[in-house]
């Protein structure tokens, strides 16, 4: 894997990432498809949105279909037909918030199959075995995510353990070095500074290919978390792709961004898509309410996706209504495409020397609220 | 509306029906989009399956979104962004299966309406109205459908109900004939021999553009609905296209064309297709069964369906167990797309003088059972 860090304005910056599968342009919005599929979006959909690369989740995968069984069938690429690069997260984040019976102690996680029932048990070496036999571009490591608020010892003893099993997976990714696949490390510390700066210093010493942000956007307030990326950032070697994990709507992208962050990912244009709401230029459009049902405008004409520009409001309106599978597809397509416009808007700005006024526009179109009339 | 009948061999008949909104190549089978939509498929996919028309049902559009709204929205075809012909039932079917508290008399229909609880009437008059709004292609006229098996009696009351709103359907629809919509009459009868001839002779006297046998495929057996429309198609105008409602699967579809059957329309495709069905060449495929889970093979490698050609059974197996939307929306499009491959073959076999080889040779490849291995 090879990042070229292309251009900087002020903190943001323009990259462009090389992996097996082909190029990310940062900064990078990766749209979810959990359990190897993106909710209700084909995947040559998702590509036409402009994304080049999807994040899948290990926790899933592992309980179903199994990672060997993806192994067997070619890999992930080749089983759900993407062929574009693709980032895995460890399984830890999702252990935690979504298994039951889990036991945490220094050689892993143990938890309880919510598929099965199973006993499942997965270690730093676990997760990256597991993430070879998806072939995914960049692996995590594992690490232990905790719930915040929390006490600051709580915060101390899993942001310690998370360094000791970046360690054990820079160990056992070394084998794959060779096929240009890459593992990043993941910063603890929840909402603690000197901890979060204590985190990010190990790994950086320890030299892995890129480095996340993990266990923000975990019920904390923005100013927290744009806090805590403004402490980290400064201290991650500046020709290394930075992810901020699981985040987040588009004022956290632009805000993200602005503070040094090149790589995001989030359920939220798919899971809202389905709840009726669509990402626009113009801000957010609920499309439940009853407003919409004799609107023949589409979401947004000047857009460059289809969707937002030529289906009519009444209609999306009443696909939602319905229940109708038609609107929750519609409206993820748009949301996931108003994504990749906003980050290549971003891109475009950083690459002209223009991030701050763009970013100043990005945020007045929101707060306009509306389309002009046809 | 004009309907060429382009060749025959036995009773199947090769056709074609030129609509206001394009020509639909005879014997065509009609996806349903039951809300104005084609669940879980976007409409130009529908397109890209082969289908040159769609089937939109009226009891829903009339009690959501509402008639008159799609008008003011400019009609169907806008509204749901379908810009190929269009059939829409009268209404009069699934308020008999679907609504509570309904009461026929002479004047029409009156039941609740399970969006919103209202009490709604439909006449025929009604019924003819809320098609303009549609604007649908092609009207039915409103009828009563009888479950069956059901009384000789109730049979024929039905019966003659549905001639008399023929009638007043035919008189309604008389300002609509310039604009080049058809309307087409429904024989009842249920399975009495008796009541269908005299259903199908009242309605040919009257004249409409079309014929549909209705009050079949609701729970009789398939040797009964063959017996009928075996008594029925001899007694319609060869110049008129033929309509079997609600039906079927791909044999009812074989033996119906070979009975001198023109169109269908069935929600098989994709209310299966939802639930893991896929049909194939060489018949159906239970994409739940544990035997796809490790299978890298296509459904048909052969198929002209790039989904059904490309699109790994253990992925399909892994989409349907774990719910995800992907796994409906292949399916239904693969089947959508089937259905389409079925009816291209009976139209290229009637044109070719041998329906007869043609219809055995897809028989005997359901009966093998599996597509060869790879």
């Amino acid at each position: 894997m090879k990042f070229t860090h292309l251009a900087t304005d002020g903190a943001a910056r323009l990259g462009s990432l090389e992996t097996p599968h082909g190029t990310v342009r940062t900064p990078a919005f990766m749209p979810v498809g959990t359990q190897a599929a993106m909710k209700g979006v084909h995947w040559h959909e998702v590509r036409e949105t402009g994304a080049d690369i999807v994040l899948s989740n290990t926790y899933h995968l592992m309980l179903r279909p199994g990672a060997e069984r993806i192994q067997k069938l070619g890999g992930l690429h080749a089983f759900m037909g993407w062929s574009g690069p693709i980032l895995t997260d460890s399984g830890g984040f999702q252990v935690m918030s979504l298994s039951e019976l889990r036991k945490v102690d220094e050689s892993g996680v143990t938890f309880r199959s919510h598929v099965d029932g199973a006993i499942v048990a997965l270690s730093p070496e676990r997760a990256v075995e597991i993430q070879r036999c998806l072939g995914s571009d960049i692996a995590m490591q594992l690490d232990e995510c905790v719930a915040l608020p929390a006490e600051t010892a709580e915060l101390d003893r899993a942001m310690r353990l998370s360094l000791r099993w970046a360690e054990r997976c820079k160990r056992a990714f070394e084998p794959d070095l060779a096929s240009g696949r890459a593992l990043f490390a993941i910063v603890q510390g929840g909402d603690d500074v000197a901890l979060r700066r204590e985190s990010a210093r190990a790994l950086v010493d320890m030299d892995f290919q890129g480095y996340a942000i993990g266990g923000l956007a975990v019920g904390e307030p923005q100013e927290t978390m744009l806090a805590m990326i403004e402490e980290v950032a400064p201290l991650l070697p500046t020709d290394r792709p930075r992810y901020l994990m699981g985040v987040g709507t588009p004022d956290d992208l632009v805000k993200g961004v602005a503070r040094g962050i090149d790589m995001f990912d989030c359920v939220l244009p798919t899971r809202n898509g389905r709840h009726g709401l669509a990402y626009t230029r113009c801000g957010p459009v609920n499309l439940k309410n009853a407003r919409h049902q004799e609107d023949p405008r589409p979401l947004d004409p000047e857009s460059p996706c289809r969707i937002a520009r030529e289906v009519p409001r009444a209609y999306l309106h009443h696909l939602i209504r319905a229940g109708e599978a038609l609107g929750a597809m519609y409206l993820s397509i748009v949301n996931i495409a108003y994504f990749q416009t906003l980050m290549q808007g971003l891109r475009d700005a950083i690459g002209a020397g223009r991030f701050a006024d763009h970013a100043a526009e990005v945020t007045a179109a929101w707060a306009r609220g509306d389309v002009p009339p046809l």
